[in-house]
C-alpha cells in the first residue's frame, strides 16, 4: 500500500503517543465567549529513530476528546514506522492522501490535525539532525526545494507552482539581512493575556498596563458575550492603553454574520485594530459579506481554519484583512508554506494564533520563515503571545521588548518536558 | 457540566460500539477515481434503555480509521447515559455544543460524523419506541415541533426559524395523499452500480443494461481517472439507455477548478445529467465557478459536506444544480433537516446520497420525509441507490420498479444483523 523509500541513513522505529491535560479551567485563563471553561491538552506524539534521534509534535485540544485525537495520530503509525524525514513532501502527501483515511475529513477535523502533528514531529525530527532551528532550516532550503513541499491540489485557481516559485526567488535577496535582523531584534508579538473574558475589571486594567510597560505593541479582548461588558472592557483598555494604540477584539464564532455587523459598529467607537472569528470559521461568503460592512476595522480568522483550500476561497473572497494561521489545526509545516504563499500571493500580512498548549513555540518558526523568505516583510504582521504553559517546554519561547527572540536550539521547539508530560498525563479514573 | 434531564419514562444505560469492516476492495465495487479500494466499514452504535429499547446508528467509513470513528463516538457516552430521546433538539444541540469537543472540529469531521451516529441512533430509539418508522414519525410531527429541532446557529443570513416554519406549514396540506402515494408507488431511486470505475466494458454494458430493464429512471458513472476510458464508458452507456435518459457522471473530487471545466466540457457531447463531486467539497467558491461555466449541465455535491454552513453557502452563491444530503456525514437527522429547509429555501431539489453501509437504509427516510413534510415534490428527485451489503441489515431498503418502497418497520432502518456484526467486527491481528 505505501511506497517502498529508498536506502536511508536511518529508520523511525518507534512511535509514542500521549493524552496530556492541563486543567487550566480551574483559574478561567483562556475563557472567552465560545470556551468558557478550556483545559488546554495536548495530544503528544514522539517519533524515535534506530539511531537514537527523536521528533516530537503534537495537536492542541482543549480538554475532552484529547483521547480521540491521540487515536488519530496512532493510526498514522504505518506512515512513519521504518520511513524517515529525508522527502517531506513526500511523507505529507503519504498521509494526506490515503485514500481510506481521506474519508474521515477530507483533510479537516480530528484526522486532518492527527497528520499535522505527526508531519510537525518529522520537521523536529528533521531540523533536530540538521542541527538547526526549523525557522532557519526553512530560510536556507532553495525556492526549488520549498516547492517540492508543497500539495498544491485544489489551489490553481489561485496559487500555480510558478506563483509560488515567483513569490520565493522574489524574496531570495536579503534572506541573509533578514535573518540577521530576527537574531537582532526577534519578531514582533502582541499579547492575549490581558483580555480573557473571565478576568475581573481590576485584572484586565493591571495585565494593559503591563502588557504597555512590557512593550507589545498590540493587546487584544475577548468579546461576544454580553455587549453591555465588551463596551465597559474595552472603554477600559482603551483609557489605558491611550487612543491609537492597537487593541484587537475576538469573538471566537459567537455570531451569525447579521450580528456580527450590527456588534462590531456597536464597538466601532473605541477603534478596534481587527474583529477575530466573527462567525463560523467554515463560513468563508459570511466573512467576506462582514469584512465588507465594517471595514475600515478588519477581519481576521484562522485558528479553525480547517485547511488551505478554505483559506484560498478566504482570500479570493476578500473576506481577510489579517491571516491567521496556525500551527497544528491544518496538515503541519507543508501546508502552512502553502498558507504562507497564499497570503503573500494576495497580499494578506500573516499574524499567527498562538497560546494554548505549545502554540506560541510552533508559530514562532512559521513567522520567522515567512519573514525571511516568503513575505520579506514584519509590516503589520505580529505574532499572538499568551503567557501560559510555556514551563513546561524543553525549549520555551523568550520575550523580549515586546518581541519573540529567534529561537537558537536544533528543532521546532516542540519538546515538551519529560517530568510535566509524566505528570499531566490524563488518566481515566 | 451536562445540564439535568426532567424525570423521564426509561433512560439510556449502556452504549455499545463496534468497528465493523467488510472486505469490498476484493471485488472493487465502490472504486472511483478518488478511492481505488475501499472497504466499505461501520463505526456502529446500539444504545440500550433500562426498559428493553434500543437505538442503532453509525458512521460510514472506507476502512482504515474506523478504530478512531469509534473512539469519537465513545466521547459522547456522557451525553446518552441517563439520558432519553424524548426532547431531540436538546440531546442534539449538547452534543454539537460541548465547548471542548467543538474544538475538534467545530461541527466537521471524525467528531461530526460521530455526534451523527449517536444523533441517529436516539432517532432509531425514538421511532422505535412510537412503533412507526422514522419517516413517518417525522412527516407527523407539527411545523412547530420540528422547528425545535434545529439548531440555526450560523444560518440566519439564508434561513430563519420563521422561514422553516413558513416552509413547514405550506407542505402541510397534502401531507395525507403524499403519504399514501409513498406507499403505493415508493420513491424514485438511481442505480450507481453499474458504474464503478474498476468494471470492465463488458460489465458496464451488462449492467447498464439491467438498470434499464430494473426500471430505475437514471444511472451514474465514475469518471475522471482518465479523459479517454470516461469518453469510452459513456459512449457505451449512452448506447446502451438510448439518448436523452438521465445519466449523471461523477469525478470524486478528482479535479481542480479549471481542470474541471475543461473536462467535463469534454464530456458534455454524452449529456451528463449531473456532474458530481467535480472538485474539492470544501471549495464553495470552486463550484459556483464551475456550475457557471458548464452550465446547463448542473453540479452536485453533498456526501463529503461537512455540515449545514457549507451547504447554505453552496445554496446562496448558485453552486448546486443538485445537493446530495448524506445520512452520516452531518451531525444526524436534526441537522438533515437544517438542510432539508435551506434546500427547499433556494428551491434546489435533494438527491441524497447513498450506497456505502446502510446509507441506503438511512436516506430512504430522510427523502420520504422532505417529500410529505418539506419540499412536497419528487420533481427531479431521486435516491442514489447501490446494491451491496443491504443482506447485513435487519430491515434492508426493498427495491421495486426502480424505486424505494416505503419502509413500514418501527425505527430508522439501522440495525444490522447480530451475526454479520459479530462476523466482520475488526480485529487488528
Amino acid at each position: 500500500m505505501l511506497p517502498e523509500v529508498a536506502a536511508v541513513p536511518y529508520r523511525i522505529v518507534a512511535m509514542e503517543t500521549h493524552d496530556i491535560r492541563f486543567p487550566t479551567s480551574r483559574e478561567r485563563a483562556g475563557s472567552d465567549a465560545m470556551n468558557p471553561d478550556p483545559d488546554y491538552s495536548a495530544s503528544y506524539v514522539v517519533l524515535r529513530t534506530d539511531d537514537g534521534a527523536e521528533g516530537h509534535g503534537f495537536a492542541f485540544t482543549i480538554g475532552r476528546g484529547n483521547d480521540v485525537q491521540t487515536a488519530a495520530i496512532r493510526a498514522l503509525e504505518p506512515y512513519v514506522l521504518g520511513r524517515d524525514a529525508e522527502d517531506m513532501g513526500a511523507r505529507y502527501r503519504e498521509m494526506i492522501g490515503d485514500s481510506q483515511l481521506r474519508w474521515l475529513g477530507p483533510e479537516k477535523g480530528v484526522m486532518h490535525m492527527a497528520v499535522g502533528a505527526v508531519v510537525n514531529a518529522l520537521w523536529d525530527l528533521k531540523a533536530r539532525r540538521a542541527g538547526l532551528p526549523l525557522w532557519l532550516l526553512l530560510a536556507e532550503m532553495s525556492p526549488e526545494q520549498l516547492v517540492e513541499l508543497l500539495d498544491l491540489r485544489y489551489l490553481s485557481d489561485a496559487l500555480t507552482r510558478q506563483d509560488a516559485l515567483d513569490i520565493l526567488r522574489a524574496a531570495e535577496p536579503g534572506r541573509a539581512d533578514r535573518i540577521e535582523r530576527l537574531r537582532r531584534h526577534g519578531y514582533p508579538a502582541y499579547a492575549t493575556s490581558p483580555g480573557w473574558l473571565g478576568y475581573s475589571d481590576d485584572k484586565l486594567r493591571r495585565l494593559c498596563a503591563q502588557a504597555l510597560a512590557d512593550g507589545f505593541p498590540m493587546i487584544k479582548l475577548k468579546v461576544g458575550a454580553d455587549l453591555g461588558d465588551d463596551r465597559r472592557r474595552l472603554r477600559i483598555a482603551r483609557e489605558v492603553c491611550g487612543p491609537g494604540f492597537p487593541i484587537a477584539i475576538d469573538a471566537n464564532q459567537r455570531w451569525d454574520v447579521g450580528a456580527a455587523i450590527a456588534w462590531v459598529r456597536e464597538l466601532a467607537e473605541f477603534d478596534p485594530w481587527w474583529v477575530e472569528e466573527p462567525t463560523s470559521p467554515d463560513d468563508v461568503l459570511g466573512h467576506a459579506e462582514i469584512a465588507r460592512a465594517i471595514a475600515p476595522i478588519r477581519v481576521a480568522t484562522g485558528e479553525h481554519v480547517q485547511n488551505r483550500v478554505i483559506f484560498k476561497q478566504m482570500l479570493r473572497a476578500g473576506a481577510l484583512g489579517v491571516l491567521q494561521l496556525d500551527a497544528a489545526r491544518v496538515g503541519g509545516v507543508n501546508e502552512n508554506l502553502a498558507i504562507l504563499l497564499l497570503a503573500a500571493k494576495h497580499g494578506v500580512p500573516v499574524c499567527p494564533h498562538a497560546g494554548g498548549v505549545g502554540l506560541c513555540e510552533l508559530v514562532q518558526h512559521l513567522a520567522m520563515f515567512d519573514f525571511v523568505a516568503v513575505s520579506g516583510s514584519t509590516e503589520n504582521r505580529m505574532i499572538e503571545y499568551v503567557e501560559h504553559l510555556h514551563e513546561h517546554f524543553v525549549d520555551p519561547v523568550v520575550i523580549k521588548n515586546g518581541a519573540y527572540a529567534a529561537p537558537g536550539a536544533p528543532g521546532f521547539s516542540a519538546a515538551m518536558r519529560p517530568e510535566s508530560i509524566a505528570q499531566y498525563t490524563w488518566r481515566t479514573t
